[in-house]
């Protein structure tokens, strides 16, 4: 998104400097939640966090929601599992993947947030849906080779669920047997994949 | 917990008042914390809802957690599907007890504010916890009758994620037929079931 220009110059061009300031605020807003949760993500403080003065926040996002909607979709550039179209190594690696970032991105408290927040605030039920959506799709791909309709969304629930029951409802992550197991007893059991 | 009296009274004995003071503020408190989140559960917000002062809710419950603590402890009486010794009939009932009591009893906020507010404020972990422990156990139940360790472990963050997952994540329930699916592709990818 940068201007390349011929000559190096002392002052960013305009355009590299709001994509620098996009990215402060956008990451200052992430840690701002996943710190506190909804009610931490004011203007003053993702500012204050992120170096930037209020009236700078307002002119690009005029309320917490415009804040929170591109949190997330900046967020959203999660590393994912790189698929070599072997389904049993594929489903292993992109639940490893989900799991690392629960811890390593806190993505564990995005969604928790995102659970808790989308019952009281309406408006952010569809950055929830874009945002999970976006997640599942590397893991929807790889079923959509063996799957369709109905199954599709179950076993999608199964894998999924089997990292996000325990992280968010026990507080730990599965360990890498967890994982096996849950794939080689959905392999197993789908008679598409025998 | 009533006292049996030989002659009707008109006043209510003190351990029967008690008794339905702490049932309407507990279910006050749990109505509090499922429309509007923990930060509405306040000794004042949850007297005026139940009909009693605020000294009588400090003179038992000192604090938001002792408050919060007790609901979860009344609001764990859900109901749960009648065992029945066959293990599909048993999974499928209970998997169908849970989604009724995410939507009927609204245990979808109350699962959500516990995976939110668990991180920020660390003494609901213990909470979350005995509350979700208690939720499984007739699933687990069910399932140790062939399964043990983290095979137990892993099934049953499965089921219980087949439902949480699309409750919390995705805002709508899992369908019967999903449900079924479920079941039988766990209860088909199990060599101890076949």
């Amino acid at each position: 998104m940068t201007t390349p220009s011929a000559e190096p110059v002392l002052e960013e061009p305009v355009d590299a400097r709001v994509v620098r300031t996009r990215r402060d605020v956008l990451a200052a807003t992430i840690e701002e939640l996943v710190e506190g949760g909804w009610d931490s993500v004011t203007h003053a403080r993702v500012a204050r966090r992120a170096g930037y003065s209020k009236a700078t926040l307002y002119a690009h996002w005029p309320d917490r929601l415009a804040l929170v909607r591109d949190a997330f979709a900046s967020f959203g550039q999660m590393p994912h599992h790189e698929s070599t179209g072997d389904l049993r190594g594929d489903l292993i690696g992109e639940l490893t993947s989900f799991r690392s970032a629960m811890i390593e991105h806190r993505l564990d408290r995005a969604l928790a947030v995102l659970a808790e927040r989308a019952g009281p605030v309406p408006e952010l039920t569809e950055v929830r849906n874009a945002f999970v959506e976006d997640g599942e799709r590397p893991m929807r791909r790889a079923l959509e080779t063996v799957l369709t309709g109905p199954r599709l969304d179950a076993v999608t629930a199964m894998l999924c669920g089997a990292v996000v029951h325990p992280v968010l409802l026990h507080g730990h992550s599965p360990t890498d047997e967890e994982l096996e197991v849950v794939v080689d007893v959905i392999l197993r059991g789908l008679p598409e994949t025998r």
